[in-house]
């Protein structure tokens, strides 16, 4: 989960405080996407061997990983790790799919205010809310704790069940304004294949993102094989009781559980309870998540995808609001951490982009 | 998760409210444990056929049981649940091994506190401290918060990785009064065989216990063969920090979540995240984690072990201080749940006792 470069709202209750404070910056940067040009489509050789990551350029960060699982995987080698536990977590925004220009999950949130606004006809005065049906989002930044307002009101107020239908709904039908896809096509081919590789050599693959668990759970198995039990995620309260009789989890709008920086080595030891072999990330959001992987006994990895392609995807770093990449570029490479250079290290960015 | 008849303390800087909540009424009961006699051995058949659920009598829960899995597992069938969906949980106390006289991880804290005496002088006159170590639990209740304390003194100020290890080293030496055996020994070897067997079958087996998480992962993996992700349970609040140095979650003296009652629904969402397919319990603490399992669409089950043999384990149900249970025994059958009669159902109730 990226990381903004200077704190945002801290108002409690809103479901994704980490989203929020991350984007409260979105005010003074352009929300209008800058179109994605077409992408340069490279496709594999016909007769390509069966390299499991095919997508990804024979440079350092692949020699790198490859080697590592190799080592980690061979019985009676010094490095060999039992299979219990290898355990390899990913963070999800700007590391399994794209997170420009604003979260996908906040862009989420923007449409589920104009879906709900036919029931609230006094949003039409009202900020934050007129902002968004205004399209004028400096108006809501401009209000106190106006992000989080609608993160909180877009979030809460119904079952578990029904927020899942509602975020199933909104991934088949909306789509990027950049480039015009439903947003979990737009995940990263070679993380995909990273996936499977992991999982192939008997690695146990999580998400641990600053994101909404909840927002996740819905599309993430279909997406990337991940299954729910292995997700780890930001929290809104939820409350069990009977809904119309029924028995049901209520979502609170209170946040529960913020997943990230130093709150990823929490969510882990919350819901893994091992200490991570590998961790992949790609903001200073992660740098803890790495630090707690990499700083045990054993052999461990710590990846960074470095968003490097301007004209296939995004750059950003140091001075992104969001995604914000500084010290893991300054401490990455002296702690033996991986940085991935995507715009040299992937020949693809995204899957459809393999059909053209 | 056993449940008290009324409610104790719920003084809120405990690492396990709910383990101190079914305690309170100790102080009114015998703390001396009642001698086991001597186990009704029962050997296996020495060719007895390839039956998974050996310990098991063919009685109406064995047949009930394996009928809802055959069921769940035929290709084709109506009732066929998709293998990633195939989700057990099982309460620990009083359901995977004993929860008598006193819960087994009080019984772990009571020793914490004699283990930490000696850099604690004060603690020779000053209550509940005194009364942990001059054996008298009514002066210990007697304390406002008493067993709150002892509770949060004997489980915080310590690193998730210590904390483990304090807990392996004491299930190594620690033994349980009635039966002198280790504590991780007093576990159900008919349950033991439900977990192999329901494994075997395709389902993801887990814990969604009362008691810490952190009390249970050190030994749950080796015992029940269920790995430490697979674990929910009530949490102390942790920080991620650098302790000496070394990035470090220190364990604080607060709780973060109690997975008792309709708590444990809300677990179950946190850590897994999917409606299980079947769910074990023993206590009305397991009443909501069985109620929310069973009320979803497709096939459910609930499994509700009945303590009923008090020459062989402890017979208790609607009076009991711990694990009381009694609108599970109202309610159970009514929504087609399976009560365990354990004395009439169980060959066996502990390993130990195949061996004699």
């Amino acid at each position: 989960m990226p990381s903004a470069r200077t704190p945002g709202s801290s108002h409690p209750s809103i479901p994704t405080a980490a989203l929020v404070a991350l984007c409260c910056l979105l005010a003074s940067c352009n929300a209008t996407p800058r179109e994605t040009p077409a992408p340069a489509a490279t496709t594999p050789p016909a007769a390509a061997p069966a390299d499991p990551l095919l997508s990804w350029n024979d440079g350092p960060a692949k020699k790198a990983i490859v080697e590592f699982v190799v080592r980690t995987t061979t019985p009676n080698g010094p490095d060999f790790v039992a299979p219990a536990e290898r355990i390899a977590v990913f963070d999800n925004d700007g590391t399994l799919w794209a997170e420009h220009p604003i979260y996908f999950q906040v862009a989420f949130a923007l449409d589920r205010i104009k879906a709900m606004a036919p029931s609230h006809p006094e949003w039409k005065s009202k900020q934050p809310f007129k902002g968004v049906l205004e399209g004028d989002m400096k108006a809501v930044m401009a209000t106190e704790h106006g992000l989080a307002q609608i993160m909180a009101v877009s979030h809460s107020g119904n079952t578990t069940d029904e927020f899942a239908s509602l975020v199933n709904e909104w991934m088949a039908s909306a789509t990027h304004p950049g480039t015009k896809r439903h947003y979990n096509e737009m995940v990263y081919q070679p993380m995909l294949e990273m996936l499977t590789y992991l999982r192939a050599n008997g690695y146990k693959t999580f998400i641990v993102s600053g994101g909404g668990v909840e927002f996740m759970r819905p599309w993430v198995e279909e997406t990337y094989g991940i299954p729910p039990e292995q997700i780890v995620g930001s929290r809104a309260k939820v409350k069990y009781e009977a809904k119309d009789g029924v028995p049901s989890l209520v979502r609170l709008p209170d946040v529960d559980f913020v997943d990230d920086k130093a709150g990823k080595p929490v969510g882990i030891h919350q819901v893994i309870g091992r200490r991570p072999t590998m961790a992949f990330g790609n903001s200073d959001g992660d740098f803890e998540m790495l630090e707690w992987t990499t700083s045990a006994k054993g052999p461990r990895l710590g990846v960074i995808v470095h968003h490097t392609d301007a004209v296939r995807e995004w750059a950003y770093d140091r001075e992104s609001h969001i995604g914000q990449l500084a010290r893991g570029l300054d401490e990455g490479p002296k702690r033996g951490w991986v940085i991935v250079d995507m715009k040299n290290e992937w020949k693809v960015i995204y899957p459809f982009q393999r059909m053209m």
